[in-house]
């Protein structure tokens, strides 16, 4: 999409003049250098994945002009961070902090407030401060994407070393963290694996957390506790402080890996496999957050849009769908596990074995030789992922329908049949209401799983967009009537979900606002991030 | 110790008036019951460790009746807990919770300011809630000990599922879990394995975090995060909240286990063996949290008091010691290793075959075979512990000296030889100069070691007393001045160790601090706990 105009007069932070705007802006330039602040009055170009926009989410789910920023900044080190915090003290400028801006399915690079303005701190931001092959773990900073990670411990020839990527390789290490992200090897839990962080709060101190504290330590990427509170969990899914530094663990090549598949035949079969594979997973014979996807994701990741197979009103009818899959190198099925094992040949064998026993006891379970898949067939890319190689292709199912763009459902369960069942069947009920094709995928992690419902939509048809919107905000209430709910999402529904986690007259939000009170007395940072409103915007109609 | 008398009269709250006090009192006799509230104006006595007192310090490096509380009170629900903390609130009482107070060598069941009035919860909240053998996970109150999870779990019949207990088993999950502390199964991190807390504010609120917080959800124990700020750390080694319930993973039963034991003669050979442990401990080759002790541990923990071997001035001659194991099953060594493989005999065997190849290259190193050592030796000790069954014989080398009692010093490092030696050479000389034996063990978590030096001193002996503070004082300066820090401490040095994360002019102490107005006005929790002082007592020179 190229547009030439903006439908709207370019956004301005709330509650603040445009003189002193203007006036603060400058002032700003000032600080961090002309090239460093740009406004956001240009048409709004959408880009791609890899040269993805600041202006506004490249996905966006409401009018594409709706969550924009007023203005992107551009600090170079935590100290112009600092200024830039301070800056929008003084001048009471809402400001919202992205790593890259890669966050799709969730908000892209947008602010939740209209006219905030946006720090990138990624684009000069973005060394790799870091890499300790002794003690495996690395420092990054904010611009610092798994592809970059990846490849500059490549560069220095550490074979011994590995990361944990996310499907798509290009997001920042920090950004998926602090989102609390998931990858796919045994590393796969990014927020329990990072150790330290240094903090910019939004008042304008720098802290560093865990060991960092110690001046002269040699422990802050190896102990991430520190001594005293254990403050890093509050700077995850927030609007508390600006992560400006984050250490990270990083996977021992487990000498050696080796990718499997198995398909199963019927829709039914989820409750058997699930229960199957919950004490494979907890007693790690199953090592690594697997994904367990449906058919239809089986078709749509080929990257051929649904008109090649339908072009019929409401959601694609699966017979359609097995059709085609049946002539694929994966054959018929429904349900598609893939999963890694680790470590040298003897000690695979040992686990494959029991998972081939186990998973077989589903009727029509089959295991699928890789030697038969040929090179370009996605499970390369769960191969490549799984094993530490970050990769795009999980990009192609956004092609799904034209000018396609996604927005996730993200429920949390134990890993029951009962469970994965019962979500399946809220999220199918709703689809059918709202004829979207479904796609749902669960990501087992040890002793849970988020099932990630993609809902994929024209992103230029208003009514898909609504469609798509509606159908969420119906999952998300019926699932939290079932004690359900999601574990990150979009910025446009943070509000519906922090709602959902109410118990005892919402109290936890109570208790969240009284630290963004005390952290945030002007109320600057994020505002409405994760559905924590500062005093200044509370209880005045903010929400959506 | 017996006394009949005390030396002093019996303490009061800071600041409270003794009329005022009284009343109180009263009037939480009436919230909750004559019984469940008494007046510390009894003589003291130490009792031992499975009867031990709430009334004071056990192993008081102070004068027994310096860290003292007024008063102890014994609530039955989360509700009681509410009431005390709007009492406390009310009459500005400073309130002092424990699980069971048996955190000995970190202050025992003392509060840390003297006249506070303590919470024993674990008392009378003693429920084990939930036990769930399909996601391996409990829920527990206060009052739960490993030994009662332990048999709790047992008498259920779920032999699949293991505990993780510390050294001594008699000590509260919840406790031991909030004050960081550390077990040797590869479930050896308690705090990682948690997932949810019930917190009571220190305002009267009650939380629960993680899924806790949406209504009708069962997930609570299977997915730490929830959604939003990830705020449980800060409830660890904090006075920011009361902990009423907590959910803790339980590890699945490995399927087989087997300890094995190494020695190394040479005190020199630390250095190499660390840099061996280093990538066998990171790659999971070396599995649990392993201790590493060094050869006059294998002495004190026989029982036998000191004397039996030494009746001399000063520090106990090594020749003397080595003298001693050399008669011993174990035979003459200076450092010795204890770890557990798991899993059926054959992934053991890999495993164990690396070990003995790493472990053979110190010159001199020796696996001792388990079949030769006797059932009463240590050895079988940490093969319970590091098998899920809670033990009490690592309490015998508190015998050491009469009327024993022990502090540690436990500084944190990577597992590296160069970080051991230069700990340990810190640890001797300042032992030297104080004529204290120096009782070494590493503990060796992922990515890093605590080494905890303990220093065991006749309780009844002043100059002991203080000769072991004053010894642990200089071992904390001189550590943290290479950029080593303490994971955890007693209360009379939390003041010290938090002065030593003093990154950015105590940057990370401001924040806290911050926290703690926000969440305590009054001040009423804990307070000092970690080295956090509120408001009201802040600057009036309660440190030491
Ligand atoms: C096809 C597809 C597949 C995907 N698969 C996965 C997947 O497998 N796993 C997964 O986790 N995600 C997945 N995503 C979502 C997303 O791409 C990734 O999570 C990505 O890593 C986000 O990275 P980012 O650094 O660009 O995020 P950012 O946009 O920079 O950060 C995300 C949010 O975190 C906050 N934030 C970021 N940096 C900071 C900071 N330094 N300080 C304070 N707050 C900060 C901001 O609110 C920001 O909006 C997928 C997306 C697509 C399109
Ligand atoms: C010989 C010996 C060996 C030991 N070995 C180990 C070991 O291997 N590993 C180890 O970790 N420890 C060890 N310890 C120390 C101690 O015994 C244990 O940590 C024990 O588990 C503490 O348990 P507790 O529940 O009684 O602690 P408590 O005294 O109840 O709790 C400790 C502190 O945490 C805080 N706290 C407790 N409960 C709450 C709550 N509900 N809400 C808010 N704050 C709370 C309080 O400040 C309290 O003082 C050892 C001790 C001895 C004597």
């Amino acid at each position: 999409k190229i547009q030439n105009t903006r439908k709207r007069a370019p956004a301005y932070p709330p509650g603040v003049d445009v003189t002193v705007f203007d006036q603060a802006v400058d002032e700003l330039r000032g600080q961090l250098g002309t090239d460093n602040v740009s406004l956001n009055d240009q048409p709004l170009i959408d880009g791609w994945y890899m040269e993805h926009p600041n202006t506004h989410d490249m996905m966006h789910v409401l009018d594409d002009e709706e969550l924009v920023p007023s203005a992107m900044v551009y600090p170079g080190s935590t100290e112009e961070v600092q200024h830039v915090v301070k800056w929008a003290n003084k001048y009471r400028i809402p400001i919202f902090p992205i790593s890259m801006g890669r966050n799709f399915g969730y908000g892209g690079a947008a602010p939740r407030v209209r006219g905030s303005v946006l720090v990138d701190l990624g684009r000069r931001m973005n060394k790799i401060l870091d890499i300790n092959p002794d003690d495996y773990t690395c420092l990054v900073e904010p611009g610092v994407s798994f592809f970059a990670l990846h490849d500059e411990i490549k560069r220095r020839g550490y074979d011994h070393l590995w990361i944990d990527p996310p499907d798509v390789g290009g997001g920042s290490v920090i950004g998926n963290a602090v989102d609390r992200g998931v990858g796919y090897t045994p590393y796969g839990d990014h927020w329990a694996l990072h150790s330290g962080l240094e903090v910019v709060l939004p008042t304008g101190e720098v802290i560093r957390t865990g060991m960092g504290a110690l001046p002269g330590n040699n422990t802050w990427q190896t102990f991430p506790y520190g001594f005293g509170p254990y403050s890093d969990g509050i700077f995850s899914q927030s609007n508390f402080g600006i992560v400006t530094k984050m250490g990270m663990a990083l996977m021992p090549n487990p000498g050696g890996f080796e990718s499997f598949v198995y398909t199963f035949p019927k829709e039914e079969d989820l409750t058997q496999l699930i229960e199957i594979i919950r004490p494979l997973r907890i007693s790690n014979i199953l090592e690594n957050v697997a994904q367990l996807r449906h058919v239809i994701q089986s078709i749509a990741v080929l990257g051929n849009p649904r008109s090649t197979y339908y072009t019929g009103d409401g959601a694609i009818p699966i017979e359609i769908i097995h059709e085609a899959v049946s002539e694929s190198p994966l054959g018929d099925h429904t349900w598609i596990y893939y999963g890694m094992s680790y470590g040298p040949p003897h000690i695979r064998k040992y686990k494959l074995d029991i998972v081939d026993a186990e998973f077989k006891k589903v009727p029509g379970a089959r295991r699928i030789d890789p030697a038969t898949l040929p090179p370009d067939e996605y499970f390369w890319t769960r191969d490549r992922v799984a094993s530490g190689t970050p990769d795009v292709q999980e990009l192609r199912w956004v092609q799904w329908v034209p000018n396609g763009a996604h927005i996730a459902f993200s429920p949390v369960s134990p890993i029951r049949g009962v469970d994965a069942t019962r979500l399946i069947e809220i999220a199918r009920r709703r689809h059918d209401e709202f004829g979207i094709d479904l796609l749902p995928a669960f990501i087992v992690g040890l002793r849970e799983m988020h099932l990630i419902v993609e809902i994929v939509f024209d992103r230029n048809d208003e009514a898909r967009r609504e469609a798509a919107l509606k159908c969420l905000r119906a999952m998300i209430d019926d699932a939290a009537a079932c004690g359900y709910g999601e574990y990150r999402t979009h910025l446009v529904l943070m509000d519906q979900i922090a709602g959902t986690y109410n118990w005892n007259d919402g109290a936890l939000m109570k208790f969240n606002e009284k630290l963004k009170d005390a952290l945030d007395p002007n109320g600057i940072l994020a505002p409405g991030r994760c559905g924590i409103w500062p005093k200044r915007y509370r209880g005045r109609g903010w929400e959506m």
